[in-house]
């Protein structure tokens, strides 16, 4: 077994050897994912640092580690220090890093296939601002792997039909109509790199990135609806080959450049998904005109059709159901601690026999681990649940019919009165996003204020933004669309268009203590009234699981925000009813009752 | 007299004369400015147009206005029909209309004084875009002053001294900090080119605008606090040359070009403020390595200092109570029409002896009128109060100490049910925004929607923004900070900072009816409280004068509303009543009560 230092130092071994003077180690794959299959976690094997997403810097003589907000505890936890500098970004960001460091006229490598142009010129303008002449080098052959004995070879797993049942559109008419706005784009053909958007775009479904059912494969679309899938021909057995048709071909997953190479005519690429390696070949013989524009599969995806949504509900219902069971556990049997309660959520999803996988590591924190927003338990900081405090468990499914996602906030033992008007607080805001209409063509920035302004005028606010996309037994988190503060983020800018669906999570955390965040997802619905002035829209709530009533401080709310949360709680109590029995149907009862019993309420 | 089409066609032989296809004439100066003097508005002189933003572009052949939402209908009955195709921005603009129909090879002239780079370049991108050789060329004369054979000159009156009891720092000091921050920002001086920023840098103010106390000049600041002043010598009094003192140079107008084009070293500039002539200075020699930057003064004008912050609430209670007089003379002496209602009001502003100018052109609407955002009432228009209908009249006014802007909408008349419906919607948000605690940092695109919430929830919404910055006792609009729905509009990104004061003015328009706005200033302050997790701050209101009871319906406002609305009310009878007596207190007496009787409270 071999240490990090041993591994940093073949690395510079290696770069020496080709002579490069550093070399950029990102976390992402060729597709530009969030989330990578094993093959590709070459961040981790290099430097030990397990989290999912960061960025190291190699250099001869240092090298800088790039973690987010989230990850500054745990990088120190797993990289042995002294070997990497430790960076959060986005405050300090890998380019101005390496500019302040890199020698004159230093040849810094990357590997093509991990890095769009936009993220490489950001790099080539602070190297040329250093104005000393050190430059990026695309390498043929990434030197991690080449020192990466053994490294996993791609996923095999075999692709699955996504029955037009559950994707409410063949594939056919999706390739015609995405042809279409290629066409219209001046356009012959779009490369579709998005793992997502491929798996949508051919209704098909894999196993090749933990979390994330989408196949690994590149797609060359014609305007006219023809196709080129290139993925490893063994993950296509005869029914997904049968499914495809004639007008998909599928070619090994490498042919993709040759195919560009030698591609004549307008080609779309969207900039931020096809990485430079892609471009490159474009840019190769010059027979291609290259037409940079949005992966066109991108907003009919994320505005999901009738079918989809009607399964994200069902699946909703189903999950609700689990996550309601567990719930009464807590009470009725309390689990040791965050791992056994997290693996019993799992096994309770896993009775639905529909789960296809988790759609992502559960979040399962007691007392001050509820307090790190993305926590992850493990043996050595698996806490048990002794004492009074707050129980905070962020999870989700993978179902064919549709992606969940939720959070739930559990008083364990008596809460106090900071915790109960905390989350109050929180659920005010939870509530005012829920019910919030607005006219078409609002987008996720502007509304992100009506889930805080509670907490503010406490002086309080959370450090994570409020809302995400989710796909449709896809990403559990899928663009564009997002609700956040961060004027000019990405996806704050985005009009929210019916279909799309939405987490709505606010929370609130005390550091060292305990954790609060209030999760369900919504779907952006018409909401035509009488009287309106313009088109409007509305957020439809379709995760169904009670919400922790000993939590709320009913005083604090609002005759219309107690009238939300009742009428929250019969559903949540009419969809899973007669799915319970016994002692878990009279704790469901009393979990949904009225906020106000009615006998006060009369007086 | 000549006619527009005169103009034009002398324009068009102009051109031909010196070889140009086309011509650029936006309604601007050479110092960027919203508002001009009357020798810049060579628009309105060319075409007709007398609104207050605009553009027109002219070729041989064809030409084109291009104007906002608000002078749509305006500009066609201002211009003659035929002359000009009429385009409305942001959606058309000019660039997009030019591109499409300049010839072949064209050369389009602009007047380098009248341009920033960042526009020219917008227009060149889409010169070259369009792919048929037309490119700009900058002129050494303006045309349009070749053939303006009355043109006014600039104005000659002479600067005044701001008393540094009113601007709360001496110049000196601020010339020197600012001299540190342009030292800071790597330069050994600035371009000062903000009217604004030179009247605040120098605490001086003039008359050379109407409605804005600005003084034309530009000023260079050195990063040890020395200056030159820019200007008309005949615009400095002794008084003024005493107050600017021994660290002052002033040198006359045109005196900018040679100083920039003999000037040796780092000199900043704001590409947003300095028009393309001072730039194009900067580059003629070579002896100048200019630094973009953000005009230095920008901020520290906006966040107000503590005299700076009496001054605007003092004037603000000045106004208040002119405004209030106003509001008690509709009822009791009701006018006639628009016309004398503005008057009556300008009177009863200058009665307090005080007033300089008003800080804009009033609106003064009643019934269809007030629908029209930026209504500008005039003997053909002059609506009389006949009817039941409402009035709106949004003003303000120019003291030594502040600049105030205020909106009141008054029942004329029984006001229905609607009416009263979409007032107190309007007064919601208000409220909503008037109330709100932030963290530090907060930009004002994130408010915005505090202000449109109980609009939205009835279908309806407002075309305009929520809130603008307000000078201290200079431009009523000025920046940088914003509070308004378009992401990535102007401002909305910048962080509101503790003295920044800005407009709170939801509203609502029925098209052909009638129009409702509540406009009041408030100030951004720190606000401190136990418990807070971190600084956060909040909006103190300073305008006071009666919100129109008669049209809140206090059924749909919640208990805060009310308490807000009441208090509110408190602090208009306090600031006022010594001032009044007789039927006029009465009427503040009763404009102010609390709106539940307190017989009824107790109930």
């Amino acid at each position: 077994m071999t240490t990090a230092a041993d591994r940093l130092a073949r690395l510079r071994g290696e770069l020496a050897a080709h002579g490069l003077d550093g070399f950029l180690v990102p976390l992402t794959d060729e597709h530009s994912s969030e989330y990578v299959g094993d093959y590709a976690r070459r961040l981790h094997w290099l430097t030990g640092f397990a989290g999912s997403a960061g960025t190291a810097v190699v250099l001869a003589g240092t090298a800088a580690l790039f973690v987010d907000g989230r990850y500054t505890l745990q990088v120190r936890q797993q990289v042995p220090e002294g070997l990497y500098e430790f960076r959060q970004v986005p405050a300090e960001p890998p380019e101005a890093w390496l500019a302040e460091r890199a020698p004159a006229g230093a040849r810094i490598g990357y590997d093509p296939w991990l890095h769009t142009r936009p993220g490489l010129h950001r790099i080539e303008a602070a190297l040329a601002r250093a104005g000393r002449g050190a430059a990026l080098v695309a390498v043929d052959q990434n030197p991690v792997d080449s020192i990466w004995a053994d490294r996993p070879a791609p996923s095999t797993a075999p692709a699955e039909v996504l029955d037009e049942a559950l994707a409410g559109r063949s594939s056919a008419d999706k390739r015609r109509a995405i042809g279409q706005a290629i066409a219209a784009a001046g356009a012959d053909a779009a490369v579709i790199a998005a793992l997502d958007s491929v798996a949508w775009l051919f209704n098909i479904r894999g196993a090749d990135v933990p979390r994330t059912p989408v196949v690994r494969a590149f797609a060359l679309l014609w305007a006219d609806g023809r196709a080129t899938l290139f993925t490893d021909p063994a993950k296509i057995p005869p029914e997904v080959g049968a499914h495809l048709g004639g007008e998909v071909a599928v070619e090994p997953y490498a042919a993709i450049l040759p195919a560009i190479e030698r591609f004549g005519g307008r080609l779309m690429m969207d900039p931020a998904w096809c990485v430079a390696a892609l471009f490159d070949a474009a840019a190769r013989r010059g027979g291609v005109t290259v037409v940079e524009g949005r992966d066109p599969c991108i907003l009919p995806k994320a505005a999901k059709n009738a079918v989809e949504l009607a399964g994200m509900r069902a699946a909703h219902v189903r999950d609700g159901l689990a996550v309601t069971r567990f719930l009464h556990s807590l009470e009725a049997d309390p689990p040791a601690d965050e791992l056994a309660a997290e693996s019993r959520l799992a096994a309770l999803r896993r009775e639905s026999n529909l789960l296809k996988d988790l759609s992502f590591d559960p979040i399962s924190g007691f007392g001050p681990n509820g307090a790190i927003v993305h926590y992850r338990a493990s043996p050595e900081t698996n806490r048990r649940f002794e004492g009074d405090s707050l129980y905070l468990i962020d999870s989700g499914g993978q179902y064919p019919d549709g992606t969940t996602d939720i959070t739930r906030t559990i008083a364990i033992g008596t809460p106090t009165a900071e915790m109960r008007a905390c989350y109050t607080r929180v659920l005010k805001g939870h509530v005012a996003l829920a019910t919030a209409r607005f006219p078409k063509g609002t987008r996720g920035g502007q509304l992100d204020v009506l889930a805080r302004q509670y907490l503010w005028a406490a002086g309080l606010d959370y450090a994570h933004g409020t809302g995400h996309g989710v796909g449709h037994y896809l990403g559990v988190h899928e663009g564009p669309q997002r609700i956040a503060a961060a004027v000019g983020a990405p996806g704050v800018e985005e009009p929210l268009l019916p279909g799309m669906v939405l987490s709505n999570e606010p929370g609130f955390y005390k550091e060292g203590a305990w954790g609060i965040r209030i999760e369900n997802l919504v779907i952006v619905v018409e909401d035509p009234k009488p009287g309106d002035a313009q088109p409007m829209l509305a957020f439809e709530t379709i995760t169904l699981a009670p919400l922790d009533r000993r939590l709320i401080e009913v005083s604090l709310l609002s005759a219309a925000e107690i009238e939300w949360v009742d009428a929250y709680h019969a559903r949540v109590r009419a969809a899973h009813a007669a799915h319970l029995s016994g002692a878990a149907l009279d704790w469901l009862e009393a979990a949904t009752a009225p906020l106000v019993p009615a006998a006060r309420q009369a007086a």
